[in-house]
């Protein structure tokens, strides 16, 4: 088994806002940029910053586009200024800040606080099973926890996927998507404030802790990794004619099985799952995957090795 | 005891889109469009209306101004057609072909279908305790229907509040607004999407019925009378500074008494109820509300004796 080593992360952002609807990283990343004693490390600057202001005035997802979206290439390159889209705008301007990736001024570390309305716990989102920094980060947290289960229905769970989003083009080493959940847009929930902000406590620790050459060990780490996504079932029309199913709501990481049921058509009839085996849908019904045509996600349940860490 | 008597109510209105993004009544609203069967009733004309459908397809409560609160006799009113806000001209469309109230095409009845993201079950908006052909509904819908409760915490309440809304203006009798959730805005939930399907089929048998010539006796009706509205704690520079406290999160229509925990701070100060007797809140952390500066409000428990009705 190997052993990976990284430089030390000296430099972390912690991103809110860049839904503007979604009040914990908002509200969390607004109190650190007032008053940063929280968030302070020996050793490491970390900048707290929101990333779409505008959409947070509005209390909107966005104001043009998703700029979770935003990150590619082709964004980030445009010529046009005041005339691109206002979210191609920001993520020009956060990729001079934080990144370009690769050169030296570009951040090492990442957070990237985001709430759901799905029943998902905490959620790390992962861009690469590779990525063991992440994925020790992760095992430190769930070990070391002892409150976020009496605040969540999953202590943390971690989802591999691969939306275009800060994470590809960003910073140098990784950036941790936080989902926390379930919230509705526009409403601060005490209990998911309280679990993001112990997430980031023990997130940032785990990086003190790295800095200082404390070596993380081999470990296993379970990982939901995605499969596809299932739409809505609609007519030919294209209007969605049935909703998620009783029985799955609110049932994220939960197996769902062949046959059973998967959503209700508005005239009463039970839409089963057809598939050949067991899948653990997530993000299920998501007010903001509406638009992109997603009732929910599915995922395959896998055991990680995470080699060993430590600073190189 | 005194009997009330009412004309027939041969017009009855289902408005469902009100705030474009509660979608219960929307979805509801659209699927009686395309096929009304399930909401007609023997010598009554039942019409679904989609009342800001620029909001329903941009999913956002209201484009310029809440329509909700846009039913004022100065909007009803005023002049200059296109350059007002689009919710004013909605306001002014909806009055002349549902309204005006007194006049002989007024419609009897309009229910107007939202949706909350506070914990509230169904509740019915009352515009006075006087109205004893909805407290008479209300009753009939809780006495007869053996649903709702498997769906939903409350089966159904009833509130008493003076919104601006389309209540004041509008029809001649009555309007019902029918709140039902807990549910995320952009989101709809089976379980509260059937809650009030179930809700609107009671009303129009009951409507039936009336229109019969049935007589409904005196009743007694629990009604939660509204008393103020209760801001968020908040710094010298309006900020809010708590959360709801998560014991009382989700607890509308429980008793809040004097010591109970209310706000919890930012930085982990519990805020306690300091008045001098138990009161109810709802509408608990309800989304939209944080723009009108309201975390909740207080109610007080009142049982109504609710007069016996009958057909003129």
């Amino acid at each position: 088994v190997s052993l990976a080593r990284f430089d030390e992360a000296r430099r972390v952002a912690i991103f809110g806002g860049t839904h503007g609807n979604e009040m914990s990283g908002v509200t969390l990343v607004n109190l650190w940029v007032k008053n940063g004693s929280e968030i302070q490390r020996k050793m490491v600057d970390t900048k707290p910053f929101i990333t779409n202001p505008r959409a947070v005035e509005k209390c909107t997802r966005y104001v043009d586009t998703d700029l979770n979206r935003a990150f590619t290439p082709e964004n980030l390159s445009a010529l046009g200024e005041g005339d691109l889209p206002y979210e191609v705008q920001r993520a020009q301007e956060i990729n001079r800040i934080f990144g370009p990736k690769g050169s030296p001024e570009a951040y090492d570390v990442i957070f990237d606080l985001h709430n759901t309305t799905s029943n998902m716990g905490c959620t790390l989102i992962l861009e690469s099973s590779k990525d063991y920094f992440n994925l020790q980060m992760m095992n430190y947290i769930k070990v070391t926890d002892i409150r976020l289960k009496s605040l969540l229905k999953a202590s943390i769970q971690l989802v591999e996927c691969c939306f275009t989003s800060v994470n590809i083009v960003l910073c140098d080493w990784f950036i941790a998507g936080l989902e926390v959940g379930p919230q509705p847009q526009g409403v601060l929930r005490s209990n998911i404030f309280e679990a993001m902000r112990v997430i980031l406590k023990h997130a940032l620790d785990f990086i003190e802790l790295f800095n200082e050459g404390v070596e993380f060990p081999t470990c296993t780490v379970e990982v939901f990794r995605v499969l596809e996504r299932i739409d809505y079932p609609r007519d030919a029309n294209g209007n969605i004619i049935a909703m998620v199913h009783p029985n799955l709501q609110d049932g994220d990481w939960e197996p769902l099985n062949p046959g059973d049921p998967m959503f209700l058509t508005f005239d009463g009839k039970t839409l089963h799952y057809q598939g050949s085996g067991t899948i653990y849908p997530t993000f299920i019904n998501e007010a903001a995957y509406y638009e992109k045509q997603q009732a929910f996600v599915t995922t395959r349940r896998e055991t990680l090795v995470a080699s060993a860490i430590r600073k190189a």
